[in-house]
């Protein structure tokens, strides 16, 4: 079964603008379509002038776009409509169309805040995140979003790690050194598959172990470095791939008004990345 | 076979803009799209703002738009190069999107003056067209390029009768009268199905008799009470459905490269009709 789409006149279109798009909303959204029996179409695109592709998305109807770097923030401009989620971090990842206005949300803030509350993870907790770029920021917004105060960004980059913290009243550090937060959460590509840093742990071992929930923004592997310990030490852990696919999910439920079953949300994300 | 296909992030998408848009474009070109193995998917839009779906066609890269009523001639303005079938009637039906780069053509144009010349129809026939609208403009200028200039524009309309006559020297009635024109061409709704004329003729039988060509550009049905009555008296017929099949086929071949097979233009026809 290829999830081959039937396209009519009337089936409803929704895109991704990306720099460099990949293929997995493509196959994610187009998966759940056919599944459902839902007759919209999802294709990726790019684009060299994104006034133009937002012109397009009211000229030709199209219903939603999911947008991606270096769109998150430049895209802002041309929304009528900016939801609590983008507001949060002044970054939009999901445009909703409705009949000509432009609604913006950030699923990415909103999937961290409910997987935060699913996984019961206490409101006074002590944290650190890794990480101060845009997904650093919807996590560390969505921390301090159920009230936590006692918090440190570490980030290589002292600008934007004082600013990231700054912001909610946080610490910078370069490092973690000797604190041991309750609650870790790792926002930078350490341990990602193919990158510079695949085999390393973004926080010291004996943070981790001395941690209650460890989360790992990271969803290539499955499985990073970081989880795998996590795992093996009995901690709580959250992962990069419940991230995404819960993200996902809410933005298959903002473009269509269906709301996928987890069963299906996981088939989805396996055959995205398959 | 649904002639469904399968979308990747690389797949190029090729739209129609009208204002009520039909099945029969995005059923013709799919089903050749998957016939040839080509990697492109081709949906029918509406819009209501002509600007911003040209915007977004140069913005999202969209390949190729098909244009119909009314935006044939307002969406010249956002034209950067117009090749002479377009520029010959002032009236687009085809834009090829090359690197941002908007070209537009006249496919029904071309396939007028294709048929006429496959038709072996001598270039010094009199020849009456019936009709003043779009369609009829495309015939009178395709007939006048191959240098006729006997002919005679009917029309109910004396204004666009007369614009039409008086652009080429021609002469307009309102009526055939007792004219035997070599050549009847039908650009007017007359003889189409579920019209209020479904069942008439656009021209007195006694001239049908005397001609030697009949050319009928209503598609639907595919054999028209005037070209039933032209095939029982051994005329030679040029109907809609072969100006629909060509034009489509040329217009398929400026958004692939790819010219199909008379029998593969002949099946997807058939198909989009069904």
């Amino acid at each position: 079964m290829d999830h081959a789409r039937t396209i009519s006149k009337d089936t409803t279109l929704c895109i991704s603008l990306a720099a460099r798009p990949s293929n997995i909303g493509t196959r994610f959204h187009n998966y759940l379509y056919n599944e459902l029996g839902i007759d919209f179409v999802y294709k990726a695109f790019t684009t060299p002038d994104l006034a133009a592709a937002i012109a397009g998305i009211r000229g030709l109807g199209i219903r939603g776009a999911s947008v991606s770097m270096p769109y998150k923030e430049d895209c802002i401009r041309y929304i009528d409509v900016m939801h609590d989620s983008a507001a949060a971090i002044d970054s939009v990842n999901t445009i909703v169309n409705d009949d000509g206005t432009l609604h913006a949300y950030n699923t990415d803030y909103q999937a961290v805040v409910n997987l935060l509350h699913d996984n019961d993870v206490p409101a006074d907790y002590s944290f650190a995140v890794a990480g101060s770029g845009g997904m650093a920021k919807a996590c560390v917004a969505a921390l301090c979003e159920a009230g936590r105060t006692d918090g440190i960004v570490i980030a290589r980059n002292e600008t934007a790690g004082t600013a990231l913290a700054g912001k909610y009243g946080l610490r910078w550090q370069s490092d973690l050194a000797e604190q041991r937060p309750q609650l870790l959460l790792n926002a930078t590509p350490v341990g990602m598959d193919g990158g510079p840093e695949a085999s390393a742990l973004p926080f010291p071992d004996e943070a981790v172990e001395a941690a209650e929930v460890i989360f790992d923004v990271v969803a290539k592997p499955p499985e990073t470095p970081l989880i795998r310990l996590a795992r093996g030490l009995g901690k709580t852990v959250i992962t990069g791939a419940e991230v995404i696919a819960l993200q996902a999910a809410e933005q298959f439920e903002l473009y269509t008004g269906v709301r996928p079953s987890d069963d299906l949300i996981r088939a989805a994300s396996e055959y995205s990345r398959s």
